[in-house]
């Protein structure tokens, strides 16, 4: 059987082609078996899942729970909410203390960059990064990719845009290495202060202006705007922002060919897009979470058979 | 097979007298289930269902968890305090969210009257009303009309008085249309500061005094007593409606007959009952608890029967 | 077959050695089966345990549920944060609902000493005491004493000296408990202010010079400081604590034998015990964390066989 060419997923740039391809055929199965609703495999009865949150996430984990479920899995969750983190313990610990009652996979979100990354060189399990700070966010790019294949046929020379907070988005960076991978044209596309300023030096080109982003791409994944950011950046305001980069039908309607929407979640509707955007027969939000299952299976599949 | 008239739960308003007696066939025939130490039936092995609690709640959360655990679907559980909500997503986007996780029924509690009507509107999923705002909390009427089936062989004919803050209490209105529509006389009783005007409508009577009132009934369902609710009022003090509307064992002992004492929990002690009522041979409170799991399985189970 | 002497694990104070060595034996058996990769076995299918947790915990929470689950039983949480409690609902009425709801086995852990003694005499399930106050956390010792037996053969004669706080800890309470029962000598070494005066009346004798207390002892089981007890005594601060009480690996090397080091976690590294004793191969705390599993299976294995 193909075999992914890593033990853990710490982020799309450890990752190649064949591995992307590996992950979407088995999704492409899982999705099948849901669809026909077979709602769990007995594929991973003896493996036991821990999610470790030090971060507050809704559909992440609810997405990983479910893929995990569906795999027959034992899982067992931990928020740092209730932990020994507050008593000051350390992160290696923590898990070290967690894989201890036999743990063969760990699913953790972190707030720090590369805290999947410091784990995996430390401990003895398969890691899978659910989002570690403004680093990556390996399996949301997947899903991503992955939807765009299924509404698109291919990645492969596809036009990408992504707009919004660039600077402080794993998302965008997870998406840019997992598209640029696949053979997709990418541009990013927001206010000058929440662009990073190495961008170009990942093969990404910049548009400051919305409407020529959007006349040039066949998918705009539109990224939330987090409030908070533009506190601290003080320019652009929510207002000013939603002016310049929201997307709303009319501006939609008006191009010469019907792009692909897509938006990671949860939504600011009128902020970032209207809600007649949202919910247009473009829009594939609700296709890239109902594939996040799917695609959180594979993975975990994958990385399972590496286990035993 | 026979079925409910409705798709979803959303209140006891929507229930024909039909509904009511198969669910609580369906409820006989789980709680002889239970009762034989078979803790789990194989019925709902391919549903999976959502739970998604906006407002805190111990024992009615628990109880649904264990009524669909036993009928052996998946369950994925979702708390509005580790969620998006905050981030300000709109309900409709959250619960699509989950939907697109191939969830197949939402038990859901909400803090606005109405939340599940509006949900079922907008979203493909069988919708569970586990309690919205001041407005309907339908399982909790159904096993307590269920619990005083148990106890008296009939609900037909009935007289029962519901004491207690009837503004404020979602538990109260479903009790009346349930009770209502099988057939039993209505009495409300609490201090007119606490009685919605439109009581009467409702084919209720009111009535002041406590000791008329059970001398009257052949049950009382002692309501909690909710001491923000007291401040808002202002009259009565939390001391003045124990005097006035709180049961005690020589009051109850000095009725020429027993009546069936009943409180949907949690009780606070001395205020609305003392503990000698709440823990006498003519209390069935534990009962109603027990009963809430064979409900609940019975009509997620019903409810289920008409998705596939 | 073998069985406890006890329906309840209120305390290691009420068991008899034979029910310590049936508990060991049992475990042998679940540790075996899980070191097989057998993740769960089929014992406790009709089995419903609720683990009520009134105080925060995490590797004990996270501890028990594995254990539940890897005996195929049915598991509830429930935290008091989410709960009644806070509405002013009584330790048994919250109890009791959970009980109404046809639960076989409660593990509670409660801030005040003596909750599960004064729970098992008014509710009709077995209960196993998760730590109460500074009371005993049983199944601590219990995984303590078993992680001795495996490292050393044997409990019997060895000298075990418990350094730290003992005055606020349940866990050295229970430990001098299981130790003595076995027939171990036991000192205890701390602080003057975190030492309780009635200390001697249990067969257990006072060292207040670490480096005396580890020349003498084959096991230093090192608990954990609580700053907040530090605060409260006033002396010693965490510095002097440190000086006079932390173990580092200078002072471990410079001993004539190898001792064995134990820890309950979670660690403060630094200020107990050095990093590099942490993590020596004298150290055992790790094997502690997989070892409780492993006993918890048996305990509620062996509680489970009385109910049936």
């Amino acid at each position: 059987m193909a075999e992914l060419s890593v033990k853990h997923l710490l982020g799309i740039k450890y990752l190649n082609e064949k591995d992307i391809h590996l992950i979407f055929e088995t999704a492409d199965h899982f999705k099948e078996v849901i669809n026909r609703s077979i709602k769990k495999v007995p594929s991973l009865r003896d493996i036991t899942i821990a999610n470790i949150f030090f971060e507050n996430s809704t559909r992440t984990k609810l997405s990983f729970e479910l893929a995990e479920k569906r795999l027959s899995a034992d899982v067992i969750n931990f928020s740092a909410g209730q932990s020994s983190v507050k008593k000051g313990e350390t992160l290696i610990d923590t898990v070290n203390n967690i894989l201890s009652m036999k743990v063969d996979m760990v699913v953790m979100r972190h707030p720090n960059p590369g805290a999947g990354i410091f784990l995996s060189k430390h401990v003895n399990a398969s890691i899978v990064n659910a989002g570690d700070g403004a680093h990556e966010h390996p399996t949301q790019a997947l899903l991503d990719s992955y939807s765009i294949r299924e509404k698109l046929g291919d990645v492969a020379g596809k036009k990408v845009v992504i707009v919004g907070d660039i600077l402080h988005s794993r998302v965008a960076l997870s998406n840019i290495f997992a598209l640029k991978l696949q053979g997709a044209e990418v541009k990013v596309c927001g206010p000058k202060t929440l662009l990073p300023k190495y961008i170009e030096s990942l093969g990404v080109s910049v548009e400051t202006d919305l409407r020529k982003a959007l006349e040039w791409c066949d998918v705009a994944n539109m990224l939330r705007i987090q409030n908070e950011r533009l506190d601290i950046s003080y320019f652009p305001t929510t207002r000013e922002y939603t002016q310049q980069f929201g997307v709303n039908k009319k501006m939609l309607d008006s191009l010469d060919k019907e792009i692909v929407i897509m938006h990671p979640g949860p939504i600011n509707r009128g902020v970032e897009i209207t809600s007649d955007v949202a919910d247009s027969k473009q829009s594939i939000i609700l296709n890239q979470v109902e594939n996040g299952v799917a695609v959180r299976m594979a993975v975990i599949y994958l990385l399972a058979s590496k286990i035993k």
